[in-house]
């Protein structure tokens, strides 16, 4: 009886916890949201301003995703690939994008250099290795991010010299974390992020 | 003789028929792109301006597309519904979204009235029956539209009441129709768009 008891115990703090959680997803958020009233965070990443504007863990988005992100001069991502499709637009400042055409081969070798700007467009093909780079002293860089299957399985390489295989799998990325997403969704105070 | 001279002739008229139309696709475009060198046009539909920034027919995208879309004051989408997800981020102006929550009854209904601004984002929920209009009189509103499943299949409603099994598709839609297409991206001047 007091083991039936225990159990009960358990299953209704589970299930309380659960219920917290939830009030964290989809469930009850407004239809319109303003985007400088949702959550951001750098997720540990100096540099780094992350929106998640419409998400798969946020907002059950299941064929896209939409972020806003700012990388302060000098900030980057890490040189990655993903075996889904990616589009950026350039809403403010400028920088580098560094992608090797050449992923096909063993590691990604050297990348092209191709300079980013306000109002510009690129997307990167599926599976070609990738890093954009905040390169302007003076300015933030700014940018909406589109990517297709969330929530997204990213392979990380220290340079770009690495084998492919030797590439480290990074799942769930930084804001698909429940763990800190839970926390930044709930608990982070929010900010005005566009004006 | 004489045939296989005119078949011969037939072939390479259509041939260079493509070669000229591949010219217009992803083949030879810059992998980073000015949004406000890309072609717009209205596609027929007064007051609207419609900007590909990354799409099926013209990057050879085959999992997402973005859009820049203004439209002048009293413009709007028509009432419909497609089956892929769709995200707006509204960039400039003000107006009112549209959307049949009801939508799995026999017809739409009256749909729910929710004010959208500058800033702001919001989803559509996949085959629930909406519309997007400019409801303010002074200033154009401008979005960034994301869809999945490109190219779009869109079933156009008349009005609110009609049933979904009278709704039209129009595909291809305004945008991806090769012959309007084919024309606005090789043969209309490019303006500047975003400032």
């Amino acid at each position: 009886m007091v083991g039936i008891s225990i159990i009960f115990f358990i299953l209704s703090i589970l299930l309380s916890a659960t219920a917290e959680a939830s009030q964290c997803s989809a469930i009850g958020l407004p239809l319109v949201r303003k985007i400088n009233e949702l959550p951001q965070d750098n997720y540990g990443r100096e540099g780094l301003s992350h929106i998640t504007v419409a998400g798969s863990l946020m907002h059950g988005m299941k064929e896209v995703e939409v972020w806003l992100q700012t990388f302060s001069p000098g900030s980057h991502t890490p040189i990655h690939r993903h075996s889904c499709e990616e589009v950026f637009v350039v809403l403010k400042g400028s920088g580098t994008l560094y992608l090797a055409s050449s992923s096909h081969e063993k590691h990604p070798g050297k990348p092209q250099e191709y300079p980013i700007v306000s109002n510009s467009t690129f997307h990167i093909p599926v599976n070609d290795v990738h890093q954009v780079w905040n390169t302007n002293e003076n300015e933030d860089l700014q940018m909406l991010v589109i990517i297709s299957r969330p929530p997204v399985k990213v392979f990380i390489y220290e340079d770009w010299h690495m084998p492919h295989t030797a590439s480290k799998l990074k799942f769930p990325y930084y804001w698909d974390d429940f763990q800190s997403t839970a926390f930044a969704f709930c608990c982070y105070p929010s900010e005005p992020f566009i004006h």
